[in-house]
């Protein structure tokens, strides 16, 4: 069989795609507070034979720019933010096949919560959710918990490590064949396949035995999307497919060989873990009809929405300087995301770039936060073959322009391009998502044995 | 207009219902890890116009007898629990007008989480959510959790109101009228019109503003059962809906009658917080069907049962004694509940009970935990309509005997006679839960001018 590509559609439970200016395209539709908004995103999603439909999350509002939330309110820039899980399962009821996945911080929930949710959500969807594991880094989050800082970085995955030892523990504690159900007998289950955990830990105590029986797919796919060193070594451990993000295609076929060697070096099997990176698809009838819908994507981003986003990533509120007023060295020596800093420094040509130069080089807000596959049906399918063929990916996420159009066009123009190719699946595989990315079912057996030894 | 009954569906997310035997009844099904075994009671109990389904919750299994899992688990005495929100979700999504209520704890989770989540569920629900609220105090819980013990009972009801402080002050952070959704103008919403909390308390801190605009009915609906001095007074302050157990039609004119006094005392309308207890229906076409079926749900328990869910209520191994072995007066004194301990003494005759007698005066884990209605549905709604006008109460909390077929039996031969008297309602009244309930939808500008005043 031919490797096929993963397809993953990146949403949010919010007014906008990650695209913040997506709400005030024309034809965005705006009953993003409905089932609606999202259950015929879905459908259409099944409609292409897309494996995964996966929510973001951010536990807060942006409203470092100007200390106050007014301008991002105002403009809508990120500032409604639904419980995904809720969400998620609006979509899972209304399809069969698609796949469902939704981030779940480990900063700020306790892991028997955390295995729960998704033991259910994969009962209810009959194997076909997954858990995007995040540990929480934004100040604006730690707030709303009750917290005054929110946690220093490697801490943060030494933490998110023993929340996995646990919530894998207790997703093992019911064997696969636990239950009889038997009334002729009474015998509901098999207690000696039903085991407690009796985690003591650092982080965390947790005893179980756990309370939900295993699903079809055994437990939710893993997700994963960290991309410092702590954060890769934490996927290699634990992720069974991970969200890059990739300038260009040579800076992913160097990313995707030497993180496939971690990995290797981490004991598992490298193909069972899929690297997908984010990008944005335009895809239209003709080359001119792709242009004509970029232009008016690029129309719907305003320069609020690049300062409210400057601002929350570098920790720093763009609303206090003058739009054209350099940043002395040492504001920008204070910046808390170097690499971004740096990248501006470059582009700009300054030492001491303006808040002007942060906005129009950042690409902040706009689609050229990702990369963009940009024209005809062939087009786009020639960039991803490349890019999938490199090999820099298994697959790829995607960010929608607009809301539901750039879920309908990649499924009614690109799929059938990729899959005249043989490079996506013309029909599901099986009924769980990880028959259809091509994942094994573990077994609680097989677990246990590995813990024993 | 007549005052009419709530009726309400006390469900379970788990393999049994309320009646831990009800899994081994002929009739009940057994896909309980299936969304389908939840969406076929919720259109059953749409077609009988039933306005709410409400979930219990417990975040353990009972393992406290024996001191281990084994009896609880091999006899399946309420050993699977699923998380409620997600099988509520599911049930909403089959459903139009079905009011759909769960229970989450403010003893584990912080109170921007609930928040969020009932928010979230309101919306996709389009005003149809309900949240019980309680506070956990069972050791197993708390070993998930990582605590080593449950707080004291009235700290527990400190910390609650101060939860609920937190969670009304997030649910009213977007006033009504706050989206403003207008492509041309470039205005989302008004941002005068989105508030912060900025609460720093005893228990917590959460500063907000809160992500989530208002749903249909404002909020949701607040459901509460504390039967004690302190958990009445939380009732009096947040409650719309209050679940009761009385025993007796007498206990229960008198309880009814001092609430609606502690709720005027409140400040709150008496009629605006209803008060509905517990029973289990058993209704046939005629009587001796009725007391066939009787005999085939009684024939459904088992001693087990009762073990496992005394053990658990009174924090004491059951276990650890000869099931004829009079408990010693220090034994006795040890129970942790003072009030199951006296009936049984009384009605055993016995000043040192057996473990047998404490199994078979106090009823537990069999039908006679709560008030049972049996009989042809006339004679059922005879029993049913005393309670209702004598008055001890605003509606009732439907126990199910079996599963789906109780609440088959109470839609198909219960609901058109009471209909039939103007007890009960013809069809919904309308499309959100307050408005079945006949609750008044609340507004964020109101909660903030009682708040400043």
């Amino acid at each position: 069989m031919n490797r096929m590509m993963t397809l993953v559609a990146f949403l949010q439970a919010q007014n906008c795609s990650n695209l913040p200016g997506s709400w005030r395209h024309p034809a965005t539709m705006l009953d993003f507070t409905t089932p609606e908004y999202y259950q015929r995103i879905a459908r259409t999603l099944e409609d292409g034979k897309i494996q995964l439909a996966f929510f973001d999350d951010r536990l807060a509002l942006p409203d470092l720019y100007t200390g106050h939330h007014e301008a991002a309110v105002g403009a809508g820039v990120r500032v409604v933010k639904m419980d995904p899980s809720t969400i998620m399962m609006a979509m899972g009821l209304a399809t069969q096949k698609l796949g469902l996945g939704t981030t779940y911080s480990t900063t700020y929930y306790e892991p028997f919560h955390v295995a729960r949710v998704f033991a259910t959500m994969d009962l209810m969807l009959k194997g076909r959710a997954a858990w995007n594991i995040v540990t929480s880094l934004n100040s604006a989050e730690a707030l709303n918990f009750g917290h005054a800082e929110h946690m220093e970085h490697d801490a943060r995955y030494d933490r998110a490590d023993e929340f996995m030892d646990v919530v894998m523990g207790h997703w093992n504690t019911w064997d696969d064949d636990a239950l009889i159900l038997d009334k002729g007998t009474d015998q509901f289950a098999d207690a000696s396949k039903v085991h407690r955990l009796d985690h003591a830990g650092r982080y965390f105590k947790s005893r179980g035995p756990f309370t939900v029986p295993r699903s079809p797919q055994g437990h939710p796919v893993l997700i994963q999307a960290g991309q410092s060193g702590r954060g890769q070594a934490f996927a290699a451990r634990w992720a069974e497919l991970v969200f890059v993000i990739y300038h260009n295609l040579e800076a992913g076929k160097q990313h995707y060989a030497a993180f496939k060697q971690v990995v290797a070096a981490a004991g598992r099997d490298p193909a069972q873990v899929q690297v997908a990176p984010a990008c944005y698809v335009i895809v239209a009838e003709s080359e001119e009809a792709a242009q004509a819908k970029r232009a008016v994507i690029e129309a719907s981003a305003r320069p609020i929405d690049a300062l409210v986003l400057i601002s929350e990533v570098l920790n720093y509120d763009f609303g206090s300087k003058g739009y054209d007023e350099p940043f002395s060295d040492e504001e920008l020596a204070g910046f808390s995301w170097h690499g971004f800093r740096e990248r501006v420094v470059k582009h700009s040509g300054k030492k001491n770039p303006t808040v002007r130069d942060f906005v129009e080089v950042s690409g902040r807000g706009t689609i050229a936060e990702h990369k963009v596959f940009c024209g005809t049906p062939r087009s786009v399918a020639d960039q991803m073959e490349e890019w999938f063929t490199a090999p820099a990916c298994d697959g790829f996420v995607l960010a929608a322009t607009h809301m539901p159009g750039a879920y309908e066009d990649v499924v009614r123009l690109l799929v059938p391009e990729l899959q005249r190719r043989g490079l996506f699946q013309k029909d599901y595989i099986g009924s769980t998502l990880r028959e259809n990315l091509g994942l094994p079912i573990p077994r609680a057996a097989d677990y246990h044995r590995r813990a024993a030894e």
